[in-house]
C-alpha cells in the first residue's frame, strides 16, 4: 500500500492540531468558524465505507471525541458534521462549531463565501485550547 | 426515557423507506438528488455524541449500508454523508447520491433552492430498488 500523504488543497487550507490514533486533526484556516478537519491516514481512500469496519470505528471514535471538545470549548449551538469530498476526494471529515447567526447560519459552510484567514496569535491560541481539551 | 417520535418536518419532507436495527430509512422527496436520511429511533437526541458508543457504532455501520447501496444502486460520483440540524434539531444522518454537474455541484446540497418532490411513481420504484439493495 503507498504512503499516506495530506492533500496539498487540504494542506495550504489548515493548520495541524495532532495527530491521533487514525486520523490527522487540522483546523481549518477560516476564522468564521470553529472547524476542524479529521484526515484518516491511508492512502488512496475517497469514502468512508473505503474504510475496513475498524478504522470507520476508530474514525466515530475520534469524530466524537473532537465534536465533544469543540462543542465544549466553543459552547456553540450545534455541531455540524460532514463527509463531502466533492472537490477534494481524499477522505476527510469536517466537524464545525455553528452558532445562530453566524456567517451561513442556518445554512451549511461549505462554499459560503470567502474564507477569512486567522491572525496568527488567533490560531495559536485556538490550536493549543485544543490540544488541552482533547 | 420518552418514546421516539419522528420530527413533523422530517416526516413531511420525506418517504419511508425500511427500519433498520437503530435507524430509520427515509428518502428525501426531493428528485433533484437520491437523498437518504437516517434517523436514529432514540428520543431526545442533538449530536451524534450524544448516542452511547454503542449505538454511535450501530449508526455507523448502518450509514455504510446505505451509503454503499446508494452508490451501487445510482454509480454516483461521490457520495455526501452530514449530519447538521441546524434547522430540524432531532438527531439525523443525510445520504446523498452527488454526480458532477448535478443541481448543485461541487457544492451542498442543503439549503439549494427548492426542493422538487417525485412524481408518485419515481418514488415507489427508487424506495423498492433500495429496499432489494439492502
Amino acid at each position: 500500500m503507498p504512503d499516506f500523504k495530506l492533500d496539498t488543497r487540504l494542506k495550504g487550507d489548515s493548520h495541524p492540531v495532532v495527530t491521533l490514533g487514525l486520523c490527522r486533526l487540522r483546523l481549518m484556516d477560516d476564522a468564521r468558524w470553529p472547524w476542524l478537519l479529521l484526515v484518516p491516514q491511508r492512502a488512496g481512500l475517497v469514502e468512508i465505507f473505503d474504510l475496513s469496519p475498524l478504522d470507520q470505528t476508530l474514525l466515530t471514535f475520534e469524530t466524537d471525541l473532537v465534536a465533544k471538545a469543540l462543542k465544549h470549548l466553543t459552547g456553540c449551538t450545534k455541531i455540524n458534521v460532514g463527509s463531502l469530498g466533492n472537490q477534494v476526494r481524499q477522505l476527510h471529515v469536517h466537524v464545525i462549531a455553528r452558532r445562530e447567526g453566524d456567517a451561513a447560519w442556518p445554512g451549511p459552510v461549505w462554499g459560503h463565501g470567502e474564507r477569512e484567514p486567522y491572525e496568527k496569535s488567533s490560531a495559536d491560541a485556538l490550536i493549543a485550547s485544543l490540544r488541552a481539551a482533547l
